[in-house]
Formats: C-alpha cells, sequence, structure tokens
C-alpha cells in the first residue's frame, strides 16, 4: 500500500489504459536518453534530464521552448518500486534539501492491463489555489499528450527489454 | 551511502558522542510516548507526536509552550534505516504532500561508539537566510538541550530493549 492519498480538491489525476507493457512504461520513465525523447509536448524538447533512481536521487529536467527559453525544473525521487510506482518531487531538491520553489508532487502508477498498462499519472498539491494554477497550465491536455508521445515512442520499437 | 551532502553555507550539524546505545536512542526517537518525553527543552511540553514509521508516514508533533500556546509541526519520514539513520521532513506533509511552510529537512545518524552512540542531528535548509533563521532561534542549544535530556531519559531507564 502506498501511503499516497487522493484529495480531489488538491489534486489532479490522469488515467489511461495505453497498449504498451509496463516494463517498457518503466524504461521510458526511468531513462533519461529515453525521457527526453517523450516528456515534453512537441514542438518543445527536453535538453536536459538527469535521473538518480533512488530515494532522494536527481531528477532534474530542463524544457526548452521552439524558441529556445529553457525552464528548468529540479526535484528528487521520493519512492521507487520497480514497474509499479515512482514518487517524485520539486518540493525537495536532489538530497532531501528543501527547495526555494515547491510546487508539486507527482506519482506514476502503473499496472499490467492484459498485454497493455493501466497508468495513472498523479500531482498532489498544498492548497486548492495551487491545483487550480496547474489544470489552469494544462495538466489534462499537456500530461495526455506526453503519454500518446511515450506511447508512439515505445511503439516505434526504441526501447528493447 | 546516504544521498545526504551537507552544505556548511547552508545547514546546521550538531555533533555528540553519548553513553547510551544506540538501540535506546532509536527507540527513544521513533515511539510516541518516549519522544514526548525529552523532544523539547523543558518547561516547553510535547502534547501530540505522531509517528507512522514508513517514506511519505506522518512525523507530526505539536509543542506546547508554559503558557499553553500550541505550535504544531507537521511532516513526513523520507529515510529509514533503523538504528543508523533516520530522515524527515516539514516540506512534505504525510502522503508527501507539499506543505504550505517548508522549513527544514532535519537527519538523525546515528553510529555504535563503544557502550555509547556518535550522534549527528543535521538540518538542512533551501537558503542561507532559513538556515540562519534557524541558527538564531537557538538551534544549537536547542537541539543539545534536548539530546540531554535524551540521554537522561534513557538513563532512567523508562526504555526497554
Amino acid at each position: 500500500m502506498s501511503v499516497i492519498k487522493i484529495n480531489p480538491k488538491l489534486d489532479l489525476v490522469l488515467e489511461r489504459e495505453i497498449d504498451v507493457p509496463v516494463e517498457l512504461v518503466w524504461i521510458a520513465w526511468t531513462t533519461p536518453r529515453h525521457l527526453k525523447e517523450w516528456f515534453v509536448p512537441k514542438p518543445w524538447t527536453i535538453s536536459r534530464c538527469e535521473i538518480d533512481l533512488r530515494p532522494g536521487g536527481a531528477f532534474n529536467t530542463t524544457m526548452r521552448s521552439p524558441e529556445g527559453e529553457e525552464f528548468p525544473n529540479d526535484g528528487c525521487f521520493l519512492e521507487i518500486v520497480e514497474h509499479r510506482r515512482l514518487v517524485f518531487t520539486d518540493a525537495l531538491l536532489p538530497g532531501f534539501r528543501p527547495s526555494e520553489k515547491p510546487f508539486f508532487t507527482g506519482a506514476l502508477l502503473l499496472e499490467p492491463h492484459g498485454q497493455g498498462t493501466k497508468y495513472t499519472a498523479i500531482a498532489l498539491h498544498g492548497t486548492e489555489e495551487v491545483r487550480k494554477n496547474h489544470e489552469g497550465m494544462g495538466f489534462h491536455d499537456g500530461w495526455g499528450t506526453v503519454a500518446g508521445q511515450m506511447v508512439d515512442y515505445i511503439k516505434g520499437g526504441k526501447i528493447s527489454h
């Protein structure tokens, strides 16, 4: 049992059934060279990705706009259950140091579903206001778009078991 | 190896050699009825203590002034290595939800030292300003005082192996 409890007033949830296996979704999420190919809606790109897959380890990405402006997102992993659950936050930097710009804790939940995966992405926030801001920034479209990009990338055969 | 890295500009560290064994220090830190007896400098008291000893589990305490004013501190555990290392933060509430008042991440490091314990308490901060505030609030005196209260409590024989 995860300690994570969803509060509909504070949190955002995206649920999808996708037709790629959990093992490949896990690799797509936890390998920098793969994550860079799908993690932001195109034509934006990921110009930097650092993954240190342990509690307190770095989960740092930089998103780059088509005009070349860069937006770093630094944080760390909190909970790692291979092929099932990945929890991370930007409220703590690598090494569990409090950050200056806490925004959300993310949780990716995976379950095998036939030959595919039940894919659940959760964003936990501290207040309703932050949840509304995240929703307004396009959480559902954005996370839905990148889930689709990830499925296409996996189906392209670039990841091997 | 812990992921924690001390930065002298941002962090505060208290190191002590104490003549009580690591196993009893661990119990004193992780059992609400014991922690309540020593965790704040007297005559302040701990009026509430909730400990759910797993990553993301609650570490909530309320400090009560002699005049009866109460100061809740809610947070969660991040890393638990029995008898050796306990990491917790108020930047995340139980269930890893970002908090509204992030202040510091705490790490308790224990090492057997003869019949006693090398006791290291670390406070990690996000900025120099927060470190200075914590120092000004009396980090060294306060954490030193409660370490002494803990040793006295353990020597009083209230904790059994």
